[in-house]
């Protein structure tokens, strides 16, 4: 099957929404934004060996393909509406490309993201969705805006998929159930969509952590011009990465995982202590935990404080995809 | 040096336009397109080995990268305005690099694209650049509306890309002055943006040849539901690429690098024929050549005649990716 037959066959649909003039299958797609809103745009690249294996389940890597980009717009609170689609591949694999399209358009589904374009091409396989959101004017959520005072928040639990993939490379044990629920966290991360659109007019800074809490924070510190305190005991995880915290042989691990294990794909948000209560009421209104696990400062240091107290002397490093 | 700080170093600018809220440093970019326009987007990707070889010289793949994107605009009748470029690397490669950033953002500059996002990653190298562009609503020039009776058009002159290929390959051969014109034409190809522009109330329908002549006239064909009659004697090419038609030796070769050559990057387009005098106007005033090469037929079949008017009996194949 040729390039022109595969694009048609698992990628092209017809166009459902009113402000997709032209979809698929010309030079380019054109759409008709909304008067009063603003787009949201970004691009991801996954490349095999790098950020999946070759033998990664393909209907799982179309769900986190899509879902890594969901989590982007969702750190700018932006409702998904389109996204783009490239993709080298070593060959046709026409089995393989129906599991991963299944995969990418079940999410593609339930977020209401149209696929509006797209190209193949033969090579070492890697794929790369751009993805578009819209936002009311001047509504989006930036690194830029995190004042002293303000709390800091996280949803959900952090590092399980670093714990997967410990686990996964046997570097550490895991009962079973526990790496079942932590291997899920890894290949079909949930993105947090609803939550960055309900905080739209709450956060005053977020973003989405890809690479790890601290690495991820540092940059809305970065950018803000503040510090931060943050409590370790606060930071939520799982029942199983808490017994490797509380235990000595497994701690510097576990610390790695829970402050720089990258794929967590949960939001990282400071807010003015007023609204606090709001947030308790949007945590419930989700069903997603959202958890204040410190404080920004004006002074320009960023301090991890361990359960008694004391500073971390050093964090772990973020993700660095040129480290060497 | 490290991801952010390559990214910082060469690919963050101050954002210059009003209509970009956000540029490249946050999780998403933010965009403020403006009333009454439609937004045009289409994404490629270039893989090493496949779209260019590991020793091609960065500063003109720079060059490439954003204007086989520029081309799809073209094609659509868009005006540049903003890309995101995604890019696995194999290692850090500052030098390469900058070379790389200097032949993109001399391209963009020339035509006013805005970089406002991108990702950069380890693994085999790979390029993919998201490209967007306006229209006013409604103008955007498609591959659906050829009428029979309608001329067909080529912009500039075909086959010189796919020649420098064959002679660089060593599979001909070229004087040095040929093999200079034509290697410029397949290394820094130049998109026909502003012809674009002026076709958006003249032509019926438009394409820009990527994959060759033939198999990109026949997507015209097919989403109009028309045929065409095309005179291989008035097909646009250079006296190198002429002599070797002329020739008996190598005329398959040229055959093929005019009508199924890749990488031309002009425009093919159709129009009805009151147009003719507007068309004339517009070859002088951007001075690049439009040549009428045939015309659109109710009958469903794509005719090439030959210089005596007999029916070529097969089409070389045009590129496909994935052929065997």
């Amino acid at each position: 099957m040729n390039e022109f037959a595969l694009i048609d066959r698992y990628f092209r649909r017809s166009p459902r929404g009113d402000s997709v003039r032209i979809g698929v299958g010309d030079d380019a797609a054109v759409i008709r934004p909304a008067p009063g809103t603003e787009l949201v745009i970004s691009v991801d690249m996954l490349v095999e060996g790098w950020h999946f294996l070759r033998d990664a389940d393909p209907h799982r890597l179309g769900h986190k393909t899509l879902a890594v980009n969901l989590s982007d717009l969702a750190a700018m609170g932006a409702t998904p509406r389109y996204a783009l689609l490239a993709g080298a591949l070593p060959n046709s694999e026409e089995a393989w490309l129906g599991e991963f399209a299944a995969g990418f358009f079940a999410i593609a589904d339930r977020y209401g993201v149209e696929l509006i374009g797209g190209d193949t091409t033969k090579g070492p396989r890697n794929l790369c969705v751009t993805i578009i959101g819209e936002v009311p004017q001047g509504t989006a959520l930036t690194r830029g805006g995190a004042k002293p005072g303000d709390d800091i928040y996280v949803s959900g639990l952090l590092g399980d998929a670093a714990l997967a993939l410990e686990a996964m490379q046997q570097r550490t044990r895991l009962a079973p159930d526990a790496l079942e629920v932590a291997r899920t966290r890894l290949e079909t991360p949930e993105p947090r969509v609803a939550l960055g659109e309900r905080l739209r007019d709450i956060a005053s800074a977020a973003l989405d952590i890809s690479d790890g809490l601290t690495g991820d924070l540092a940059h809305i510190l970065e950018t803000s011009h503040v510090g931060a305190i943050i409590e370790l005991a606060s930071i939520p995880r799982s029942s199983a990465l808490d017994g490797k915290l509380a235990g000595s042989t497994e701690r510097d691990l576990a610390l790695r995982c829970l402050l720089a294990g990258g794929d967590d794909y949960e939001l990282c948000f400071t807010a003015n202590r007023a609204l606090r209560d709001r947030i308790v009421d949007i945590s419930r209104s989700l069903d997603l935990p959202l958890t204040r696990i410190g404080e920004i400062t004006a002074a320009q240091e960023f301090i991890v404080r361990d359960e008694h107290g004391t500073p971390l002397p050093a964090l772990p490093r973020a993700f660095d995809h040129f480290a060497s």
